[in-house]
Protein backbone atom coordinates (compact mmCIF):
# COMPACT_ATOMS: atom_id res chain seq x y z
CA UNK A 1 0.00 0.00 0.00
CA UNK A 2 0.76 3.58 -0.57
CA UNK A 3 -0.55 6.04 1.97
CA UNK A 4 -2.48 8.79 0.10
CA UNK A 5 -4.64 10.47 2.55
CA UNK A 6 -4.55 11.74 5.89
CA UNK A 7 -8.12 12.43 8.00
CA UNK A 8 -7.81 14.48 11.26
CA UNK A 9 -9.34 14.07 14.06
CA UNK A 10 -10.57 17.87 14.67
CA UNK A 11 -11.68 18.88 18.48
CA UNK A 12 -8.77 19.04 20.63
CA UNK A 13 -5.72 17.65 17.70
CA UNK A 14 -6.65 20.64 15.37
CA UNK A 15 -8.06 22.86 16.99
CA UNK A 16 -7.64 24.39 20.67
CA UNK A 17 -11.95 24.01 21.89
CA UNK A 18 -11.48 24.34 24.89
CA UNK A 19 -9.62 27.71 25.10
CA UNK A 20 -11.77 29.41 21.87
CA UNK A 21 -15.09 28.18 24.08
CA UNK A 22 -14.14 29.77 26.92
CA UNK A 23 -13.48 32.93 25.33
CA UNK A 24 -16.72 33.08 23.18
CA UNK A 25 -18.56 32.14 26.50
CA UNK A 26 -16.60 34.67 28.13
CA UNK A 27 -17.80 37.12 25.41
CA UNK A 28 -21.02 36.24 25.53
CA UNK A 29 -21.25 36.85 29.25
CA UNK A 30 -19.84 40.33 29.05
CA UNK A 31 -22.59 40.91 26.11
CA UNK A 32 -25.07 39.99 28.18
CA UNK A 33 -23.94 40.98 31.32
CA UNK A 34 -24.21 37.68 32.94
CA UNK A 35 -21.18 36.69 34.83
CA UNK A 36 -20.51 32.51 35.22
CA UNK A 37 -17.85 30.05 35.69
CA UNK A 38 -17.28 29.80 31.84
CA UNK A 39 -14.67 27.45 32.29
CA UNK A 40 -16.19 25.04 34.05
CA UNK A 41 -19.30 25.29 31.76
CA UNK A 42 -16.89 24.79 28.68
CA UNK A 43 -15.27 21.24 30.21
CA UNK A 44 -19.02 20.33 31.42
CA UNK A 45 -20.50 21.03 27.86
CA UNK A 46 -17.88 19.09 26.09
CA UNK A 47 -17.67 16.14 28.45
CA UNK A 48 -21.68 15.75 29.40
CA UNK A 49 -23.10 17.46 26.43
CA UNK A 50 -21.11 15.56 23.87
CA UNK A 51 -18.42 12.40 24.80
CA UNK A 52 -21.50 11.09 27.11
CA UNK A 53 -24.29 10.90 24.78
CA UNK A 54 -21.86 9.84 21.83
CA UNK A 55 -21.25 6.79 24.24
CA UNK A 56 -25.07 6.50 24.65
CA UNK A 57 -26.21 7.05 21.18
CA UNK A 58 -23.66 4.12 19.93
CA UNK A 59 -25.05 1.98 23.14
CA UNK A 60 -28.16 2.39 21.82
CA UNK A 61 -29.33 4.19 24.81
CA UNK A 62 -30.53 6.74 23.06
CA UNK A 63 -31.77 8.07 19.53
CA UNK A 64 -29.24 9.75 16.92
CA UNK A 65 -29.37 13.22 16.68
CA UNK A 66 -26.14 14.98 15.47
CA UNK A 67 -23.77 17.09 17.03
CA UNK A 68 -24.83 20.68 16.61
CA UNK A 69 -27.78 19.40 18.00
CA UNK A 70 -26.51 17.57 21.15
CA UNK A 71 -24.64 21.14 21.65
CA UNK A 72 -27.58 23.27 21.78
CA UNK A 73 -29.50 20.91 24.36
CA UNK A 74 -26.68 21.37 26.75
CA UNK A 75 -25.88 24.76 26.53
CA UNK A 76 -29.78 25.54 27.13
CA UNK A 77 -29.29 23.05 30.09
CA UNK A 78 -26.13 24.59 31.10
CA UNK A 79 -26.93 28.50 31.32
CA UNK A 80 -30.43 27.67 33.31
CA UNK A 81 -28.10 25.63 35.69
CA UNK A 82 -25.22 28.42 36.02
CA UNK A 83 -27.40 30.50 37.20
CA UNK A 84 -27.29 32.77 33.02
CA UNK A 85 -30.69 33.00 33.26
CA UNK A 86 -33.35 31.66 30.41
CA UNK A 87 -31.41 32.81 26.82
CA UNK A 88 -33.29 32.70 23.51
CA UNK A 89 -33.76 30.31 21.56
CA UNK A 90 -31.85 32.41 19.40
CA UNK A 91 -29.53 33.24 21.86
CA UNK A 92 -29.20 29.50 22.42
CA UNK A 93 -28.29 28.95 19.30
CA UNK A 94 -25.61 31.69 18.49
CA UNK A 95 -23.71 31.02 21.40
CA UNK A 96 -23.84 27.18 20.52
CA UNK A 97 -22.74 27.69 17.22
CA UNK A 98 -19.32 29.07 18.89
CA UNK A 99 -18.39 25.43 18.12
CA UNK A 100 -17.62 26.69 14.65
CA UNK A 101 -15.18 29.31 15.46
CA UNK A 102 -12.48 27.37 17.24
CA UNK A 103 -8.52 28.66 16.51
CA UNK A 104 -6.23 26.25 15.21
CA UNK A 105 -3.01 25.13 17.43
CA UNK A 106 -0.19 27.13 16.15
CA UNK A 107 1.14 24.41 14.30
CA UNK A 108 -2.20 23.26 12.39
CA UNK A 109 -2.40 25.22 9.44
CA UNK A 110 1.26 25.23 8.35
CA UNK A 111 1.43 21.46 9.26
CA UNK A 112 -1.95 21.12 6.90
CA UNK A 113 0.01 23.61 4.01
CA UNK A 114 2.59 21.08 4.11
CA UNK A 115 0.85 18.05 4.72
CA UNK A 116 -1.53 18.59 1.65
CA UNK A 117 1.41 18.95 -1.20
CA UNK A 118 1.69 14.93 -0.45
CA UNK A 119 -1.96 13.66 0.57
CA UNK A 120 -5.56 14.62 0.26
CA UNK A 121 -6.10 15.55 3.91
CA UNK A 122 -9.21 16.31 5.48
CA UNK A 123 -11.20 16.32 9.04
CA UNK A 124 -12.70 12.64 10.07
CA UNK A 125 -14.37 14.28 13.28
CA UNK A 126 -18.01 13.89 14.71
CA UNK A 127 -18.48 17.59 14.31
CA UNK A 128 -20.95 18.22 11.86
CA UNK A 129 -20.82 18.73 8.06
CA UNK A 130 -22.18 22.16 8.29
CA UNK A 131 -20.02 23.04 11.44
CA UNK A 132 -16.56 21.31 10.27
CA UNK A 133 -16.81 23.86 6.94
CA UNK A 134 -17.67 26.81 9.08
CA UNK A 135 -14.49 25.95 11.49
CA UNK A 136 -12.60 26.09 8.20
CA UNK A 137 -13.41 28.56 6.91
CA UNK A 138 -12.93 30.15 10.11
CA UNK A 139 -9.40 29.48 10.76
CA UNK A 140 -8.38 28.89 7.09
CA UNK A 141 -8.07 24.66 7.51
CA UNK A 142 -7.27 23.64 4.22
CA UNK A 143 -8.86 21.03 3.87
CA UNK A 144 -9.37 18.85 0.97
CA UNK A 145 -12.70 18.02 1.11
CA UNK A 146 -15.14 17.50 4.82
CA UNK A 147 -15.56 14.01 6.50
CA UNK A 148 -17.86 14.40 9.36
CA UNK A 149 -19.66 11.39 10.57
CA UNK A 150 -22.68 12.93 10.45
CA UNK A 151 -22.85 11.32 6.51
CA UNK A 152 -23.87 8.03 7.97
CA UNK A 153 -25.28 9.22 10.93
CA UNK A 154 -23.08 7.71 13.09
CA UNK A 155 -20.33 8.68 15.56
CA UNK A 156 -16.55 7.54 15.91
CA UNK A 157 -15.83 5.10 17.23
CA UNK A 158 -18.22 3.36 15.32
CA UNK A 159 -16.89 1.15 12.70
CA UNK A 160 -18.58 2.74 10.08
CA UNK A 161 -17.78 5.93 11.08
CA UNK A 162 -14.07 5.29 10.33
CA UNK A 163 -14.73 3.42 6.90
CA UNK A 164 -16.61 6.60 5.80
CA UNK A 165 -12.96 8.18 4.75
CA UNK A 166 -11.93 5.33 2.42
CA UNK A 167 -15.23 5.10 0.56
CA UNK A 168 -15.60 8.39 -0.02
CA UNK A 169 -12.23 8.75 -1.38
CA UNK A 170 -12.35 5.47 -3.41
CA UNK A 171 -9.16 4.25 -1.30
CA UNK A 172 -8.49 0.97 0.67
CA UNK A 173 -8.28 1.44 4.35
CA UNK A 174 -4.36 1.11 4.62
CA UNK A 175 -3.92 3.71 2.33
CA UNK A 176 -5.77 6.35 4.71
CA UNK A 177 -4.17 6.97 7.68
CA UNK A 178 -6.12 8.88 11.04
CA UNK A 179 -4.23 11.67 12.84
CA UNK A 180 -5.30 12.21 16.39
CA UNK A 181 -4.67 12.75 19.58
CA UNK A 182 -6.87 10.62 21.42
CA UNK A 183 -5.72 6.90 21.71
CA UNK A 184 -8.93 5.25 22.13
CA UNK A 185 -9.93 7.21 18.40
CA UNK A 186 -6.96 5.57 17.04
CA UNK A 187 -7.45 2.43 17.91
CA UNK A 188 -10.95 2.75 16.61
CA UNK A 189 -9.43 3.31 13.05
CA UNK A 190 -6.72 0.27 13.53
CA UNK A 191 -10.12 -1.74 14.06
CA UNK A 192 -11.18 -1.24 10.29
CA UNK A 193 -7.31 -1.27 9.28
CA UNK A 194 -6.34 2.25 9.03
CA UNK A 195 -3.16 3.36 9.92
CA UNK A 196 -2.97 6.01 13.38
CA UNK A 197 -0.36 8.77 14.01
CA UNK A 198 -0.34 10.29 18.09
CA UNK A 199 -0.03 13.63 17.97
CA UNK A 200 -0.69 14.37 21.76
CA UNK A 201 -1.90 17.74 22.71
CA UNK A 202 -1.34 18.18 26.86
CA UNK A 203 -3.10 21.35 26.74
CA UNK A 204 -6.71 19.95 25.36
CA UNK A 205 -7.99 20.13 28.71
CA UNK A 206 -5.76 22.85 30.41
CA UNK A 207 -2.56 23.78 30.95
CA UNK A 208 -1.31 21.02 33.33
CA UNK A 209 -2.50 17.78 30.75
CA UNK A 210 0.00 15.40 29.69
CA UNK A 211 -1.45 14.69 26.39
CA UNK A 212 -2.03 10.63 25.54
CA UNK A 213 0.45 8.13 25.69
CA UNK A 214 1.85 6.23 23.09
CA UNK A 215 0.75 2.91 22.27
CA UNK A 216 3.52 0.79 20.46
CA UNK A 217 0.97 0.06 17.78
CA UNK A 218 0.64 3.39 16.61
CA UNK A 219 2.78 3.73 12.79
CA UNK A 220 3.77 7.64 13.96
CA UNK A 221 4.31 9.36 16.93
CA UNK A 222 4.85 13.16 16.29
CA UNK A 223 5.53 16.49 18.42
CA UNK A 224 2.91 18.64 16.06
CA UNK A 225 2.01 18.95 12.85
CA UNK A 226 5.16 20.11 11.14
CA UNK A 227 7.14 17.28 13.03
CA UNK A 228 4.37 14.64 11.36
CA UNK A 229 5.27 16.40 8.25
CA UNK A 230 9.16 16.15 8.69
CA UNK A 231 8.16 12.43 9.05
CA UNK A 232 6.29 11.85 6.16
CA UNK A 233 8.59 13.37 4.16
CA UNK A 234 7.08 16.41 3.38
CA UNK B 1 -32.64 36.31 3.12
CA UNK B 2 -28.73 36.60 2.70
CA UNK B 3 -26.59 34.71 0.24
CA UNK B 4 -24.35 32.52 2.50
CA UNK B 5 -23.31 29.67 0.04
CA UNK B 6 -22.53 29.57 -3.77
CA UNK B 7 -22.70 25.89 -4.76
CA UNK B 8 -21.50 25.07 -8.25
CA UNK B 9 -22.35 22.60 -11.37
CA UNK B 10 -18.93 21.31 -12.46
CA UNK B 11 -18.48 19.14 -15.97
CA UNK B 12 -18.81 21.87 -18.16
CA UNK B 13 -19.61 24.87 -15.53
CA UNK B 14 -16.00 24.71 -14.14
CA UNK B 15 -14.18 22.48 -16.10
CA UNK B 16 -13.54 22.15 -19.80
CA UNK B 17 -14.64 18.14 -19.38
CA UNK B 18 -14.29 17.69 -22.91
CA UNK B 19 -10.66 19.24 -24.09
CA UNK B 20 -9.23 17.37 -21.34
CA UNK B 21 -10.99 13.69 -21.60
CA UNK B 22 -10.22 14.14 -25.67
CA UNK B 23 -6.29 14.70 -24.08
CA UNK B 24 -6.13 11.87 -21.84
CA UNK B 25 -8.03 9.49 -24.82
CA UNK B 26 -5.21 10.37 -27.00
CA UNK B 27 -2.54 10.10 -24.51
CA UNK B 28 -3.42 6.52 -23.91
CA UNK B 29 -3.85 5.80 -27.56
CA UNK B 30 -0.38 6.83 -27.98
CA UNK B 31 0.92 5.12 -24.74
CA UNK B 32 -0.86 1.59 -26.06
CA UNK B 33 -0.13 2.16 -29.87
CA UNK B 34 -3.85 2.39 -30.52
CA UNK B 35 -5.46 5.26 -32.81
CA UNK B 36 -9.23 5.76 -33.23
CA UNK B 37 -11.39 8.38 -33.14
CA UNK B 38 -11.39 9.89 -29.71
CA UNK B 39 -13.01 13.05 -29.86
CA UNK B 40 -16.33 11.21 -30.84
CA UNK B 41 -15.33 8.63 -28.46
CA UNK B 42 -15.44 11.28 -25.58
CA UNK B 43 -18.84 12.54 -26.59
CA UNK B 44 -20.43 9.65 -26.59
CA UNK B 45 -19.51 9.10 -23.55
CA UNK B 46 -20.48 12.12 -21.87
CA UNK B 47 -23.71 11.67 -23.22
CA UNK B 48 -24.67 7.89 -23.52
CA UNK B 49 -22.58 7.06 -20.42
CA UNK B 50 -23.49 9.47 -18.05
CA UNK B 51 -26.26 11.65 -18.99
CA UNK B 52 -28.88 8.93 -20.75
CA UNK B 53 -27.77 6.71 -17.57
CA UNK B 54 -28.81 9.69 -15.18
CA UNK B 55 -31.84 10.02 -16.53
CA UNK B 56 -32.84 6.29 -16.70
CA UNK B 57 -31.96 6.38 -12.97
CA UNK B 58 -34.10 8.85 -11.91
CA UNK B 59 -37.25 7.74 -14.22
CA UNK B 60 -36.70 4.35 -12.26
CA UNK B 61 -35.86 2.26 -15.58
CA UNK B 62 -32.61 1.28 -14.00
CA UNK B 63 -31.12 0.93 -10.59
CA UNK B 64 -28.57 3.63 -8.70
CA UNK B 65 -25.38 3.41 -9.10
CA UNK B 66 -22.42 6.38 -8.99
CA UNK B 67 -21.29 7.88 -11.74
CA UNK B 68 -17.96 6.49 -11.63
CA UNK B 69 -19.23 3.32 -12.37
CA UNK B 70 -21.09 4.74 -15.32
CA UNK B 71 -17.99 6.24 -16.71
CA UNK B 72 -16.56 2.45 -16.24
CA UNK B 73 -19.19 0.93 -17.91
CA UNK B 74 -19.43 2.73 -21.11
CA UNK B 75 -15.51 2.96 -21.20
CA UNK B 76 -15.34 -0.52 -21.49
CA UNK B 77 -18.05 -0.79 -23.84
CA UNK B 78 -17.04 1.77 -25.96
CA UNK B 79 -13.20 1.09 -26.14
CA UNK B 80 -14.30 -2.04 -27.86
CA UNK B 81 -16.81 -0.74 -30.51
CA UNK B 82 -14.50 1.75 -31.46
CA UNK B 83 -12.12 -1.48 -31.97
CA UNK B 84 -9.47 -0.30 -29.36
CA UNK B 85 -9.40 -3.85 -28.43
CA UNK B 86 -9.85 -5.88 -25.37
CA UNK B 87 -8.31 -3.06 -22.07
CA UNK B 88 -7.57 -5.00 -18.93
CA UNK B 89 -9.93 -3.95 -15.59
CA UNK B 90 -7.15 -2.02 -14.62
CA UNK B 91 -6.59 -0.27 -17.47
CA UNK B 92 -10.05 0.35 -18.11
CA UNK B 93 -9.89 1.69 -14.48
CA UNK B 94 -7.22 3.86 -15.16
CA UNK B 95 -8.46 5.59 -18.21
CA UNK B 96 -12.34 6.12 -16.76
CA UNK B 97 -9.99 8.12 -14.19
CA UNK B 98 -9.75 10.86 -16.54
CA UNK B 99 -12.60 12.09 -15.51
CA UNK B 100 -10.76 13.35 -12.24
CA UNK B 101 -7.85 15.21 -14.42
CA UNK B 102 -10.13 17.99 -15.64
CA UNK B 103 -9.16 21.57 -16.51
CA UNK B 104 -10.72 23.84 -15.16
CA UNK B 105 -11.86 26.95 -17.51
CA UNK B 106 -9.30 29.65 -17.87
CA UNK B 107 -11.61 31.95 -15.29
CA UNK B 108 -12.38 29.62 -12.67
CA UNK B 109 -9.68 29.22 -10.34
CA UNK B 110 -9.06 32.96 -10.01
CA UNK B 111 -13.34 33.59 -9.73
CA UNK B 112 -13.23 30.55 -7.11
CA UNK B 113 -11.05 32.15 -4.87
CA UNK B 114 -12.68 35.74 -5.32
CA UNK B 115 -16.46 34.29 -4.55
CA UNK B 116 -14.43 32.35 -1.82
CA UNK B 117 -13.82 35.66 0.42
CA UNK B 118 -17.51 36.50 1.06
CA UNK B 119 -19.28 32.99 0.51
CA UNK B 120 -18.80 29.57 1.33
CA UNK B 121 -18.18 27.54 -2.40
CA UNK B 122 -18.89 23.81 -3.32
CA UNK B 123 -19.66 21.96 -6.00
CA UNK B 124 -22.83 20.38 -6.45
CA UNK B 125 -22.17 17.55 -8.85
CA UNK B 126 -23.12 14.24 -10.16
CA UNK B 127 -19.44 13.22 -10.13
CA UNK B 128 -18.08 11.29 -7.17
CA UNK B 129 -17.08 12.59 -3.52
CA UNK B 130 -14.08 11.09 -4.75
CA UNK B 131 -14.00 12.36 -7.85
CA UNK B 132 -14.50 15.66 -6.98
CA UNK B 133 -11.66 15.77 -4.02
CA UNK B 134 -8.90 14.23 -6.86
CA UNK B 135 -10.09 16.96 -9.20
CA UNK B 136 -10.01 19.36 -6.85
CA UNK B 137 -6.57 18.60 -6.14
CA UNK B 138 -5.65 18.39 -9.64
CA UNK B 139 -7.00 21.96 -10.93
CA UNK B 140 -6.42 23.88 -7.76
CA UNK B 141 -9.98 24.42 -7.11
CA UNK B 142 -10.17 26.00 -3.80
CA UNK B 143 -13.76 24.54 -2.67
CA UNK B 144 -14.72 25.06 0.78
CA UNK B 145 -15.82 21.39 0.80
CA UNK B 146 -16.84 18.53 -1.34
CA UNK B 147 -21.01 18.43 -2.19
CA UNK B 148 -21.82 15.27 -4.42
CA UNK B 149 -24.69 13.73 -5.32
CA UNK B 150 -23.57 10.49 -4.58
CA UNK B 151 -23.81 11.43 -0.29
CA UNK B 152 -27.41 11.02 -1.07
CA UNK B 153 -27.33 7.82 -4.03
CA UNK B 154 -29.29 10.47 -6.09
CA UNK B 155 -28.15 12.98 -8.83
CA UNK B 156 -29.51 16.11 -10.42
CA UNK B 157 -31.87 17.14 -11.30
CA UNK B 158 -33.63 15.26 -8.60
CA UNK B 159 -35.01 17.81 -5.82
CA UNK B 160 -33.07 15.70 -3.05
CA UNK B 161 -30.04 16.62 -5.00
CA UNK B 162 -30.25 20.15 -4.39
CA UNK B 163 -31.38 20.13 -1.09
CA UNK B 164 -28.11 18.33 -0.17
CA UNK B 165 -26.78 21.35 -0.08
CA UNK B 166 -28.93 23.62 2.02
CA UNK B 167 -29.08 20.89 4.60
CA UNK B 168 -25.26 19.83 4.52
CA UNK B 169 -24.18 23.33 4.90
CA UNK B 170 -27.12 24.41 8.07
CA UNK B 171 -28.76 27.00 5.86
CA UNK B 172 -31.58 27.75 3.95
CA UNK B 173 -32.66 26.78 0.27
CA UNK B 174 -32.84 30.91 -0.16
CA UNK B 175 -29.30 31.44 1.42
CA UNK B 176 -27.97 29.41 -1.13
CA UNK B 177 -27.29 30.02 -5.35
CA UNK B 178 -26.21 27.12 -7.67
CA UNK B 179 -23.72 28.51 -10.76
CA UNK B 180 -24.30 26.40 -13.99
CA UNK B 181 -23.79 26.78 -17.12
CA UNK B 182 -26.97 24.03 -17.75
CA UNK B 183 -30.02 25.40 -17.67
CA UNK B 184 -32.28 22.57 -16.90
CA UNK B 185 -30.15 22.16 -13.91
CA UNK B 186 -30.69 25.91 -12.66
CA UNK B 187 -34.28 24.53 -12.89
CA UNK B 188 -34.20 21.89 -10.73
CA UNK B 189 -32.62 24.23 -8.38
CA UNK B 190 -35.29 26.85 -8.88
CA UNK B 191 -38.09 24.17 -7.74
CA UNK B 192 -36.28 23.68 -4.35
CA UNK B 193 -36.02 27.62 -3.73
CA UNK B 194 -32.24 27.85 -4.48
CA UNK B 195 -31.14 30.93 -6.29
CA UNK B 196 -29.41 30.54 -9.76
CA UNK B 197 -26.72 32.35 -11.71
CA UNK B 198 -26.38 30.82 -15.25
CA UNK B 199 -22.65 30.95 -16.47
CA UNK B 200 -22.90 30.33 -20.38
CA UNK B 201 -20.07 27.47 -21.80
CA UNK B 202 -20.61 27.78 -25.21
CA UNK B 203 -17.20 25.58 -25.70
CA UNK B 204 -18.06 23.14 -23.52
CA UNK B 205 -19.19 20.44 -26.69
CA UNK B 206 -16.25 22.20 -28.96
CA UNK B 207 -15.45 25.05 -30.79
CA UNK B 208 -19.23 25.97 -32.16
CA UNK B 209 -21.82 26.09 -29.19
CA UNK B 210 -23.80 28.52 -28.64
CA UNK B 211 -24.05 28.13 -24.55
CA UNK B 212 -27.64 28.05 -23.06
CA UNK B 213 -29.62 31.01 -23.10
CA UNK B 214 -30.38 33.01 -19.85
CA UNK B 215 -34.07 32.68 -19.11
CA UNK B 216 -35.72 35.83 -17.31
CA UNK B 217 -35.79 34.21 -13.40
CA UNK B 218 -32.52 33.62 -13.09
CA UNK B 219 -31.18 35.74 -10.40
CA UNK B 220 -27.66 36.18 -11.95
CA UNK B 221 -26.32 35.58 -16.00
CA UNK B 222 -22.75 35.98 -15.78
CA UNK B 223 -20.06 35.93 -18.92
CA UNK B 224 -17.42 34.43 -16.42
CA UNK B 225 -16.69 33.12 -12.84
CA UNK B 226 -14.52 37.17 -12.53
CA UNK B 227 -17.93 38.78 -14.06
CA UNK B 228 -20.00 36.94 -11.08
CA UNK B 229 -17.65 37.81 -8.50
CA UNK B 230 -17.73 41.24 -10.18
CA UNK B 231 -21.87 41.14 -10.14
CA UNK B 232 -21.55 39.94 -6.11
CA UNK B 233 -19.32 42.31 -4.93
CA UNK B 234 -16.12 40.28 -4.55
Amino acid sequence: MTLQALVFDVFGTCVDWRGSIIRELTAYGQRSGQPADWEKLADEWRRDGYIGPIRRILSGQEPYVDSDELFRRKLKELLLRYGVGAASVDEVREVSLSWRKLDPWPDTVDGLRRLKQKFTIAPLSNGTFATLTSMARYGGLPWDCIISTDLQTTYKPHPDAYLLAPNLLDLQPDEVMLVAAHSNDLKGAQQVGLHTALVPRPQEWGANGTGDTPDPSFDYVATDFGDLARQLGC
